[in-house]
């Protein structure tokens, strides 16, 4: 089973071995998939066979096609660790540092699809919903990677993810023309101040 | 034609006519199946069979299916008169006003389904997010509407109603644990003084 890891996009040299270069060739698939036919478009079946194993090890390794997507922008873009960070660094900036960031993310032609196929499949679809809360927010918000974020500091960044979401929706999905139209730096100044004062507490 | 629009739903007296009868019929089973099935979920013929009307009818008076669910929103539920409203009285108490409306709207087993129905809609189909931002938009934003708002006032508006979107997929679809566990009246306390701000100008 483990020698059917064969992974044939984008790392042409060689057969992989062991259950790691199997899971390897999955999560590249995946990643490439995911990106060009969204959540709902990439199925377990097209993924396997990019990636040149049987459909049965991608459900062997990852359960269901909810756990191999988070799995996926968790280990395979650099989502998560782009955000923790811009929470790291010089605190009077913080605001700046998050929105830029998060703003860069959707802009990133790397990054944009996937955030694009995240936010329609869990606004559709109740399990990937649950995904996006249990796996890559366990993940996010795990000890691990915010180490001695108290509860009320997971609720500001919470409320901040929440406020960077419904501009994002609106700039890159709906395409509101208020913000849509705004310059890059005309959003920034509307936007950061706020982020600051929530991650800082300061929002009353 | 203007016979056809014998309406068999909630208004059980007779037969109506002319165009206004039949207009108001399909509206009135559009309401219904949008909110019982979802965007993608009530059809047309479906609608027009619950109206009574030959499905023709529908595209004759709508044209298609996401200019008929944005008139469904802007004709048969209050929510864009109560954002509006709540824009209007004491600017002192505005954020929380425009908040806590917000907040019941998304309460309010009446219009839940059919925001829910809104946002995913918007998020996942470009034509539904034309229909947002073209019909909706420009009702909600028309002079007639919201009288003497300017440039700045409506990009404000806007950076507003992005942030209470995000809220709002975060805690009714998402449910992502730190903001759907929050009480009501702890949400209202971190969100309305930012959308105060934000409405007044303040926000920097």
């Amino acid at each position: 089973m483990t020698e059917s890891g064969q992974n044939t996009r984008k790392r042409p040299t060689g057969r992989r071995t062991g259950d790691s270069g199997t899971r390897d060739a999955i999560l590249d698939a995946a990643r490439d998939l995911f990106a060009d036919l969204g959540f709902d478009g990439a199925s377990i079946r097209a993924i396997a066979a990019a990636a040149g194993v049987d459909p049965a090890l991608i459900r062997h390794f990852f359960g269901d096609k909810e756990t191999l997507f988070a799995s996926t922008v968790a280990d395979r873009t650099a989502i998560p660790q782009r955000l923790v960070d811009a929470l790291t660094g010089d605190p009077a900036q913080l605001g700046r540092r998050v929105t830029d960031t998060y703003l860069k993310l959707w802009e990133d032609p790397e990054t944009q699809p996937v955030l694009q196929a995240l936010v329609r499949s869990a606004t559709t679809s109740d399990r990937a919903a649950a995904m996006l809360r249990e796996v890559l927010g366990a993940r996010l918000l795990s000890q691990e990677i915010l180490p001695g974020f108290d509860e009320d500091r997971i609720r500001r960044l919470a409320i901040c993810a929440s406020h960077l979401l419904g501009i994002a929706v609106a700039r890159y999905i709906i395409k509101l023309p208020a913000i849509s139209a705004l310059p890059r730096d005309a959003l920034m100044d509307e936007v950061a101040p706020t982020i600051q004062r929530y991650l800082t507490g300061q929002h009353q």
